[in-house]
């Protein structure tokens, strides 16, 4: 990949499977939503798209958020950080959801007196936003 | 472990190699300020001292942050995300600087235009967080 304008595409620190963690934050908010992955070509269409792609570990391939959904993140900025192999991703989330639980963020369980409970609400069911 | 008292430690999907990833965020800001990682004793042991904990990869260590510059990490919440495996910190950031470069946050480059364009200020000189 000589291409100069893929250059930024190099200076990412994959790591040994191609991947780097992306933290995914609401641009109004603030709120964290998500970490994720991607690869090198979830982040080139990311860039591209101006849309949110990761990597799926679980199913090995890519994972064009809210393509079934809907609700898909529009990119409002990429950053990269110092040398601990992150990217920050701020967007705007369609539909104020992320999780596929139907939350907004996919930390929707805090820490309290040594238990995790469920602190957020469930804004729409996972039925009706998966249906067929 | 079968202590009923960390069994919220044991609900954590650590990875093989006993890890998961920690988004750190500012707590009064809403700035992501690092993606580090810990292990279960890191874990445990930022629950119990109320400051960030976590394991350095490149040392092979626990990472007791701030221990050498100061800038330690106040814990106001613990947050565990639906099943990609991550942690939320949210924290109070002591001296507003989070990064060894002595930035506020790590995820100081953003993208424009096709390059990684350092965007935010060195706050203190790092010659003078790590003076021996």
């Amino acid at each position: 990949m000589t291409d100069p304008l893929n250059a930024w595409l190099n200076e990412v620190p994959w790591n040994e499977q191609g991947l780097i963690p992306v933290v995914t934050q609401e641009f109004s908010t603030g709120r964290v939503l998500t970490l994720a992955w991607m690869n090198r070509e979830a982040l080139a269409e990311t860039e591209n798209r101006g849309e949110a792609v990761y990597w799926s570990r679980s199913r090995s391939k890519l994972w064009r958020k809210g393509e079934e959904s809907g609700h898909r993140q529009k990119v409002r900025e990429l950053r990269l950080d110092c040398d601990s192999d992150a990217i920050l991703l701020r967007v705007d989330q369609a539909g104020g959801i992320a999780c596929h639980t139907g939350r907004e963020s996919c930390f929707f369980r805090k820490l309290e007196n040594g238990r995790w409970v469920t602190t957020d609400p469930v804004l729409k069911d996972p039925a009706a936003i998966y249906k067929k």
